[in-house]
C-alpha cells in the first residue's frame, strides 16, 4: 500500500485513451495537431492569452521557465525547502548556467513578502553579490500548504516593485486549486504570476508537464532552451495528448479532488500528530520509529521525514488520484489505532 | 503518405502492451523493477557487462554519454554533418558546458581514421586550442550509410592511440545491424566503442532511448547528469518497459528489417537518382523541383535535401517499421514513373 | 631578435609612468578616479557617448563583449581563422555558456557580406539549429589585413538587416587605424560596430585592454559578467592608468605607426615571398624550412606558419612598437639575402 | 586615511622593482623564465613538490582551484560568510558550471568538523541532491580569524574520510601565518590542504595571486581552465615577477607582520568594542552610527558592517602593509576617545 508519493501512481485511463488516439503519424516534435492546441487549451482555462509547451518533467519545466527570466549572473529567490533547491540535483545551476538560488524562510515552505524582503534587503546592490531576477513559489508547497490568491498577489506586488519575474512551481497545482475552490486564474495570472509549471505527472499523467506563460513572449526563448536541453521529443503528440486529456472535462480537478479527499480522510485520523495543516494531498505526521515500524509492518509504504525540532520522529504520507479507498481507510484506521 | 522521417511513426503494439503492463505503481524514478532489468538485458544482448539507463531523446542520450568522456574545456571529433552538430540545437554546448565539436570530413557522413587524423593533427597541443577528448560516430550515418565492424575498429584503434573516448550515436543502430547482419556486439563493444546511444524512438518506441555503457563505470556520473538535466522521469518504468519490449524477442531487429526492406524497395526504383548507397532506411535521391512537386501532388510527404554540388535538386525519403506496404509500393512506382 | 609576436614586447615608458602615478591608494575595483575617466576618454576619442571598461586580456574582452549580445543558445558568426575560434582555448564556449561559433570564409581572414550570408543562409530557422545573434570581425585580421570603413559598413548593414550585433576584436586596432589613416570612429561606430575590444597589450601596454561599447547600455550586463569571471581586479586603477596613458597624446597611434613602419621595412625585402599584403604589423612570408633555419641561425625568432596550399613553407613575422630599428633592418637584409 | 580594505593599498617598492626588471621581452604567456620559476619557489617555501601558477585575482584563483576538484554536478562546502559565497558575484557558479556552494556555520567564519558534518549529514546520497566534492576554508577568515594547524588538520581528516578535496582561500594567508608563527607548510600541506590560493594583491602586490597545488597533478586541468577563462595574460612575466618578489627574502611575511601590528595597535584601543579577536589585519568593532560619523568626520574611511544581533552598529577596519603609522596611531586614539 503505497503512500510514499503521488509521483509513481498509474496513468489515468482517460490519459491512456488519449495517448492511443494520438498514435497515427503526424508531424514530428511539436509540429503536430495536438501540440498546436495547447495554447488554446490553456487560454480557455485561464481566460487570458497563454503560450504553453510540454516537457517531460517538473524539473525541466521549472528550470526552463526560470531560464526565460534569469540571466546566468542572476539569482532566484525561493524557499529553503523548495523542490528546485532540495530535490532537483542542481538542475537550476545547470539550466540557468550557474545562476544562484537565494534562499528564504517561511512556515510550511511558504514564502511571504516579509521573508522575501529579508533576502532582498540583505543583498548589496552592485556586481559583488548575485542580484535577484525572479521569485519562484511552489503551489502546493513541499509541506502540502496552499497559497491563497491574496498571498500570491502580495508576493507578485513585491516582485513587480523590485522588477522580478514570478514563477510558480505547480507540480501539485491541481491539488491547490481543488483546495482553494477558486478559478485557476485567480491564483496565477490574476495574482500576477508570469509562468506556471502545470503539473500532470503526479495527477494521473505519465510523462508530460506543461509550462504555461501568461507573458506569452517568454515562450520564444524557452522553445530554444527546450530543444537544447534534449527535451524536444520527436513524438511530442503523446505528451500533448496527455495534457489535453488532463484539461478535458476537468479531469485535472477531478483527480486532485480525489487525492485531496483521501488525504483528508487520513488527516482526520491523525489529530495531534499533524505537523502541517492538510490542504492538498500530503500529510506530515509525528510518528515515532516504533510507530513507523508498526505501520510498515502492516504493509504501508511511506517516507521518513525530518521532524520539527524536538519531535520524536515524523513521516510523509501522500495520496494520489488512484489511492484505493480501502487502502486509505486502512491507513486511517491504523494510524488512529497507534 | 509520410516519408519525411521515421521519428514520428506510431508506437509498436508490443511497446504499447509493455507500457500498459507497467501501469501498477512501483518505486519512482529508476528504482522500479523494470529499470533494474536494463543492465541485464543489454548485458545479454552484447555479451559483456553493460550499464544501461533510459532517457527520453537521442539528443539527451548523445550528450549525456559524451558528458562522461569530455570535460568542459575539451572537444569531441564528429562529422561535419553529424546530428550533434547539425540538429540538436546546440545541445552539446549545453550538456558539455561549452566543450567544442571538432568537425571532420568523410563521404556519406562517415568518419575515417584519415579524416579524424586530419582534424587531430591540425590541433596544436597546449592550452591555446581546444584539445580532443572523444570521437562520436553515427551508426547509421546522417546519409544512411553503415560502418562495418572493421571500420569502427579502425576508428577505435585511433581513439585508443590518442587517448580518446569513442561514442556511437545509434539513433538508427537497429537499421545498421539489420543491414550488416552481424551481432550487435561486433560493431560496438567488439570494435572498441565505449558508449552507445541505442535508439528506440525511430524504431517503434514512443519516448525512450537507452544509453549503453560498455565501460560500465561511466554510468555513475551520467546518473547525476541525467537528473540534473531534468531527464530523470518519475514514472521511469514506462520508459524501461519500452526498451525491454524492444529487446524482447528481437523486436528491434524485426522492426529495423521491415524499415530497411521498404527502403530497398524504393531504392530499387530510384536507379541513377540515388545520391548514397541505401544501406539502412534512408534514401537520398536527386529530384528536380518539378519532380518533387509531382510527388507531393500525389500525396507523398518528404523533406527537401541539399543536393550534391551541381545536382538539380534532392530529397530525403525515410521509411519506418510501420511504412504501409501499399504506400511504399506506390512511392516506388511514382518515382519510377517520373 | 624577437619577431614571434607583439604580445610579449616591453611596456612603454609612458605606460610605466602612468601606472606609478596611480600608486596612491584609491577606492578599490573600478571605483577609483582613473577608471571613472574611461568613459569620457573614449567618448572623446570616438566623438559619441561611449561606455568603456578595462579587462586584463583580449580573450576576456572579446568574450565579455559578446556575452552582452549572444544568449547561451545562440551563435556568433566569425572567420574560420578568428582568434576567438583558433586561439582562445574555447573561451567563447565558456563565457557564452555553450553558444556556438559559426565559421565563415574570407580571404586574408576577412569576412565579407557574401561569406557571412553563406553561413546565415545555410542555417534553418527554428530550434533545431543554433541561430546567429552576432558577428565578430577582427581588425586587423589574423592575416594582418585591414577592413576599410566601407567594408565594415557593408557588414554592419547586413548585421542590422538580420538583427545581429556587431563586435570588433581590436587586438591590433591601433595598427589598423594607423594604416587606414582614418579616424577611429570612421571604422567603428561610424561604420555600425556595437562593441570594440580596444587592444593595448600588444601595443605597449602591460595588462589592460578596454571594451568600448558604442551602445552604452550593453555595458551593464558586462560589469556583472566581468566580476563573475574573476576579472574585476581590486587595484583596477593600474589598468585604467595604462589605457588612459595609451590614449593620452595619441600614444596608441604613435606606437602602432612605429610597428607598422617596421613591418613595411621588412615587407619591402620580402617581395614575391609575401603571402598577404602587409597592412598592419604582421608579415606572412613563404620561407622554406632551410630558409627558416638560416634565419633562426642568425638569431631571428618567429613562428612557423601554415603555408597556402602548394607553398613550400611559411613563417609569421611580427613587429611591435619596440622592435629595435637595427634588428628590423637586419631582418630585412637577411631575408633579402636568402 | 583609508582603513576600508587592504585591497587598494599601493604596490610595494620591491614589487615595482621586480616588475621593471622583467621588462625585457621574453616568451609570451607563461613560457617566460620567471613563470618557470614559480614551481621551484613554492617548493622551496613549502618543502614539498608544488605546482604553482599565477592569476590576476583571488576570485579567479579560488574558482580555478576548485574547478580541479569539483565537477559541474557537484558541490563545495564553505562557510556561509565565505568570500566565494558572499563577494565573488557568483563566480563559483560560473567557473564550476553550476556546481553548488553548500553553506556551513561556524563562529568567526571558521568551519569546524562539526559544522561541516552537519552539512554533509544533511545531504541524502544519490542523484536528487547535490553531492559534496570539496571543502573550501578561508585563512584568515572573513572575520579576521585564523585556523591553527590542528584545526586545519581536523578538517582535512574529515575531508579525506569523506573523499573530498580541501581548498584554502589564502587571500590573507600571509597575515594568518604571521599570526601563527608556524611554517607555511604546517598550516597547509602539512595539515592536508590540496590547493591554496596564495594572496599577494592585498599584501603589497599589484595584480598577481598564486594558485599552489600540493597535489601537483591538479594543475594540469587548471592550465586549460585558466586560458579558457581569459586569465592567461600574454605578458605573464609581470605577474610572475610580483609573486617571486613577494617570496624573495620573506617580503610576504614582513608585509603581513606590519599590517598585523597596525591592527593590534588599533585593537588595543577598542577594548570591549571588539566583535572578534584580532588575529590578522581586520578589526571588527561595535560603533554606533554617531560614533561612525564622528570618526568619518575626522577623515577615517572604513566600511559599515553588520553588527551581531542586538548590537547598535558596527564597522570593519582593515590595515595593510602600507598603513601609515601616524594614521594608525591617530585612529587608535580617536577610537579610544569615543
Amino acid at each position: 500500500m503505497k503512500f510514499f508519493s503521488d509521483n509513481a501512481a498509474p496513468v489515468h485511463p482517460r490519459i491512456w485513451a488519449a495517448m492511443q488516439a494520438a498514435d497515427a503519424p503526424d508531424t514530428a516534435y511539436d509540429g503536430d495537431a495536438l501540440s498546436a492546441r495547447l495554447d488554446a487549451a490553456f487560454t480557455d482555462l485561464f481566460g487570458v492569452p497563454c503560450a504553453a509547451i510540454w516537457v517531460a518533467t517538473g524539473t525541466a519545466g521549472n528550470c526552463l521557465a526560470l531560464s526565460a527570466m534569469v540571466p546566468p549572473h542572476g539569482g532566484v529567490v525561493c524557499h529553503r525547502e523548495a523542490h528546485i533547491e532540495m530535490d532537483e540535483g542542481g538542475a537550476p545551476g545547470f539550466f540557468l548556467h550557474g545562476a544562484k538560488l537565494l534562499l528564504a524562510e517561511g512556515e510550511g515552505a511558504k514564502l511571504t513578502p516579509e521573508t522575501i524582503s529579508t533576502v532582498l534587503d540583505g543583498i548589496r546592490p552592485g556586481v559583488h553579490q548575485v542580484q535577484p531576477h525572479a521569485i519562484s513559489i511552489t503551489q502546493a508547497t513541499e509541506c502540502g500548504r496552499v497559497y491563497t490568491p491574496a498571498e500570491v498577489s502580495a508576493i507578485s506586488a513585491l516582485a513587480k516593485a523590485r522588477g522580478l519575474g514570478l514563477h510558480m512551481d505547480g507540480a501539485r497545482f491541481a491539488n491547490a486549486v481543488a483546495h482553494l475552490g477558486c478559478s485557476p486564474a485567480d491564483v496565477t495570472v490574476g495574482a500576477g504570476v508570469d509562468a506556471l509549471t502545470f503539473g500532470c505527472v503526479k495527477n494521473g499523467g505519465m510523462s508530460a508537464e506543461a509550462i504555461v506563460f501568461f507573458a506569452p513572449d517568454l515562450v520564444d526563448v524557452v522553445r530554444y532552451r527546450r530543444k537544447r536541453a534534449g527535451h524536444l521529443q520527436s513524438k511530442g503528440r503523446y505528451l500533448a495528448a496527455q495534457i489535453l486529456a488532463m484539461l478535458e472535462g476537468g479531469l485535472w480537478l477531478e483527480n486532485a479532488r480525489a487525492a485531496n479527499a483521501a488525504a483528508q480522510e487520513i488527516a482526520a485520523a491523525c489529530g495531534e500528530r499533524l505537523i502541517h495543516p492538510v490542504e492538498a494531498n500530503e500529510i506530515f505526521v509525528v510518528l515515532s520509529p516504533a510507530e513507523q515500524a508498526a505501520l510498515r509492518g502492516q504493509g504501508f509504504d511511506f517516507y521518513d521525514w525530518t521532524a520539527p525540532a524536538g519531535a520524536p520522529g515524523a513521516a510523509r504520507l501522500v495520496t494520489s488520484w488512484s489511492s484505493p479507498p480501502h487502502e486509505v481507510e486502512a491507513l486511517a484506521r491504523a494510524i488512529a489505532a497507534l
